[in-house]
């Protein structure tokens, strides 16, 4: 999967994730009018809402990008109907030939880090029988408790040829209280990363490793330094655009082949038209909005890596 | 809902919580006969097999313990249709007026956060109206992101009374490969215990925080330690019978009132039918097995904290 994310990323010319994370206040009311006459002003109303806001936005950008990034917790907060949303659009981003990358942040251990590995990138057992519970590419894991909690997900990547993301050093303002604490005289989050390189080089794709890794587009010069420790890691770099990372800052997270980092746009893109800068488009066209946001994305990143 | 945790403890003189952690492996063939001849050998059918073994198992131990812990990747392997077990089974345990811990290690930082902590202890807006997602008591957290990712559920559990364990040290093997890294001359866990006991002040019950801390059962001397470092915290401890935690372990998690810890154990209760001391119950009966699994370790527990 990490060599259909690189040609993906190749092919469109666009390093960069559409994040969707939709918030019930993104979504345009003409949306949530129709899905809450539907099913009125439920669960699965608030479910209804955010898959058609997302579908519609699929369908305006899917031809640009390589890939999307659900992120969980935005569904799961609705609970049961909420988590049927997550499951079409993933479902539906992989028709589209998207590349899925699962923001689920997973960690534990043993049997339960392989459950949720199962659950998320590989095939559940059922008597004889074997199903995908949500069938995405990638998924993002949380490091804390260590090798126990990787090595399940290297185990599901290897059978099915997929990947994760590790949270090495997270985009948000306090990110760095335990993150950036010295350990024989490097941070935490490099120690973080030299697992992340040495857990990678059992599962490489052609030029990639299936294990990449977390660094927020707001901390550019640690990016430059990681991406020294892992050269064959993809960066999934979140904290562009709406946290303040800039498309300058991002060169640091490329390696020298133009390759190496996919940037997460989430707000940005998916709430375009409620900034100034596409008010134009109306609330009426916030798919064509979330469209004109990802061609001044890409635009942006490839002045920032000298591409134009 | 700290307060009816300790409150329950006392009453039911069991520091226990029993963790349902079912895997298919675990529940007898009766049980998953009947569910897949009703639903087939499906998802629906693996979630009806699971809650069956659940609800049979709570049925038979609700009136001995304080709480329970179901572990969500064992549902979210399933997918939705695990989920639906999932949440039947805390609505369920919920009417037997259990105490939920929800284990769900989420982390993540700001709206996200909040999601999370909206969908398992609080309610989320639709429209003019709130509802549940997942209605727990408690959830545990991850605390890698920092103070970030923590702060949105503290304002939950303030709202809501409810509570969280954030994850210092935990019982397997690998966790020290971050967690133990000395910074300042101490470890990285203790640094986290610290923050645990900080954020805990903000949101105090009669004698212990909203927020408590998980260690390990396999870590006696750390438990020791960070009983000190975290003196209003209740200490949730994983890792006890399965996976080598003894009584006598035990006593180091505890303050002197007895009180301040709750021990876990899943696999040695949920599936104590498989083991030789309990195989005299036969299949038919692993409920009863349960139960009797319950009262030895409530017996155990007693005997090293010295209380009979």
């Amino acid at each position: 999967m990490i060599n259909k994310l690189v040609s993906k990323i190749q092919k469109t010319n666009a390093p960069i994730v559409v994040g969707l994370d939709p918030m019930l206040s993104y979504v345009p009311e003409h949306i949530k009018e129709k899905a809450f006459k539907e099913y009125g002003e439920t669960l699965a109303g608030a479910g209804e809402a955010i898959w058609q806001f997302n579908k519609a936005i699929i369908d305006a950008t899917y031809d640009l990008i390589p890939a999307v990034k659900p992120q969980i917790a935005m569904y799961e907060q609705f609970g049961i109907e909420g988590l049927k949303a997550y499951e079409k659009t993933v479902n539906y981003c992989k028709e589209k030939d998207l590349v899925v990358i699962a923001d689920i942040k997973r960690g534990d251990i043993g049997s339960t880090s392989a459950a949720y590995a199962v659950g998320h990138l590989g095939k559940v057992q059922v008597g004889s029988r074997t199903f995908s519970g949500f069938n995405s590419d990638f998924a993002t894991v949380n490091p804390y408790l260590g090798s126990d909690g990787i090595k399940p997900f290297l185990d599901v990547c290897k059978e099915e040829k997929k990947g994760i993301f590790i949270l090495v050093k997270t985009s948000n303002p306090s990110s760095g209280e335990f993150q950036d604490r010295l350990i024989d005289g490097k941070p935490l989050y490099e120690h973080v990363a030299e697992k992340v390189a040495s857990w990678g080089e059992e599962v490489m794709g052609d030029n990639y490793s299936y294990v990449g890794a977390v660094v927020g587009a707001t901390y550019p010069e640690m990016g430059a330094a990681l991406r020294k420790v892992m050269p064959k890691s993809y960066i999934l770099v979140p904290g562009y655009g709406a946290q303040g990372g800039k498309g300058k800052d991002l060169v640091h997270f490329f390696n020298e082949d133009g390759l190496g980092a996919i940037v997460n746009s989430s707000r940005g893109i998916i709430a375009a038209y409620k900034q100034e800068a596409y008010a134009n488009f109306g609330a009426e066209n916030f798919a064509d909005a979330s469209r004109q946001a990802v061609i001044d994305m890409v635009d942006d990143i490839a002045t920032a890596l000298g591409k134009k």
